[in-house]
């Protein structure tokens, strides 16, 4: 697997792929990975010429308060696990590679879709991401970018940016990996004390529950969104941030489960915030 | 030449450009082509294998009360010189190809670049001209992309966006152009009634002016700035909207004239807004 050191070393070198006729595929992640990750690069190894996974822990989608001196790095053993996974090359740029000194160029994806659930609960977190995620479109030209559907949101916006910005590329929707007992796969889920693991378990518990309410005839979001609540509230070290129903396509409102639905929730167990999500279709 | 007919099938068309293996130069204009965007054409035409040019009245740069809807217009004549250049393919894609119902993705460059100026005068035209810009670059997939300095402001700011979003290309400065008595070409010269077509003269005057008192050892900005204000003066119908001397690699302060700077002026006659610029050396 080759080291791509810096930005214009990886740059010239997806060129050149490019160049040569190769598709490439993208696999754009903070690093510490999981299963989750994995099944990304494996998605992706099936469908491109040429893998590149980019490892950045970006401080910019990082609020004030936030984890990003914490988060969880491991960049020798992401390395090992890639190399398993057959990935042509590896970006790992440093903070000053890709933010210089005097940095100011943004892309901000505006309206509902970025101002609900986590763009509510943090703010500037997606200007983050479309800033981000363009500098390695722009850096790594894939002709496909592959993103895990358990930051539902985030999968959202992108493909908002890429299609009202015209980038020349696809984005590839890969569904949750979850442990055997139903967590989904996270970076933070090493935050967890074992009690906290376990109550974990209710995010999923949750939307489970409602998603078969939903196939019994259910469909009034509010008391959909209750039953959400109670689940979660036998957790007793378990804080909403947010329960909450929007439709599938924009985020926008719905009191009703009439189409595609995304149910989402994020919940607090001390300073570890999780997030889950799960599509309903009726 | 081939007339690209919406967003889509130019992309389609650039990228099977790039995969016969081709440079791609981009010419972004406004339309009502004069001998300054015709510069950049040629510019294009020795640099690149396929020269694109896209003519686009682009809403989002202009501010409310600025002069959108009677911007000049005539593609039949801005294709016929087209022709004449041997361009290869015009894109003049239609506002809601552009910018579909629901749109909401914006490039943003911020800081000293984007404040002074006519980013000062015009709040918000930059960040149109970022979004626009990025849009095309994604559509037309430019090695090169070709700016003309009589917007000195405006490709300052692209090549900083260039440079932080790592747009795989190159930005090419192309110098003005200017009519015979030193008036710089400009669309919006066609505004100008025949005395104020005079009048006009002004602005490229002072920045003569100046340039003399600079080559003559003046370095102090104060002092500059009062004779450009005077030349100006000179003209009854001439409103001074500003005129400034900044760092001509940043737009940063300076109070002497010690390194290369930016001497610009926009001065309104009645509802026509004019600019002109000049780089000087020390």
């Amino acid at each position: 697997m080759l080291i791509l050191d810096g930005v214009k070393v990886a740059q010239q070198w997806c060129l050149e792929q490019k160049r040569a006729g190769k598709s490439i595929g993208l696999v754009p992640t903070m690093g510490y990975l999981h299963q989750g990750h994995l099944s990304l690069v494996q998605e992706a190894r099936q469908q491109c010429d040429v893998v590149v996974v980019s490892i950045f822990v970006n401080p910019i989608q990082f609020g004030v308060g936030e984890d990003f001196e914490t988060y969880p790095r491991d960049l020798s053993r992401d390395q090992a696990l890639l190399e398993e996974e057959a990935v042509d090359a590896l970006f790992a740029p440093l903070i000053s590679d890709m933010y210089p000194p005097g940095y100011n160029s943004f892309v901000e994806v505006g309206g509902e879709i970025t101002a609900k659930l986590c763009g509510a609960s943090r703010p500037g977190h997606f200007k983050g991401v479309a800033t981000v995620v363009s500098k390695l479109f722009n850096i790594c030209l894939p002709d496909k970018a592959f993103f895990g559907q358990k930051d539902a949101q985030q999968v959202m916006v992108i493909e908002k940016m890429v299609r009202e910005l015209n980038f020349p590329l696809q984005i590839v929707r890969v569904p949750i990996v979850r442990e055997e007992d139903g967590l989904a796969k996270s970076s933070r889920n090493v935050y967890l004390d074992e009690e906290q693991r376990r109550q974990a378990l209710v995010l999923n518990q949750a939307l489970r529950e409602a998603e078969m309410h939903v196939q019994q005839g259910e469909r009034n979001v509010a008391r959909l969104k209750e039953i959400m609540r109670k689940v979660i509230a036998s957790s007793p070290q378990a804080v909403i941030d947010y329960i909450d129903i929007y439709d599938a396509a924009d985020l926008g409102d719905m009191e009703q489960v009439d189409r595609k639905a995304l149910m989402a929730l994020a919940v607090k167990f001390g300073n570890t915030r999780l997030i889950d999500n799960r599509l309903v279709e009726v």
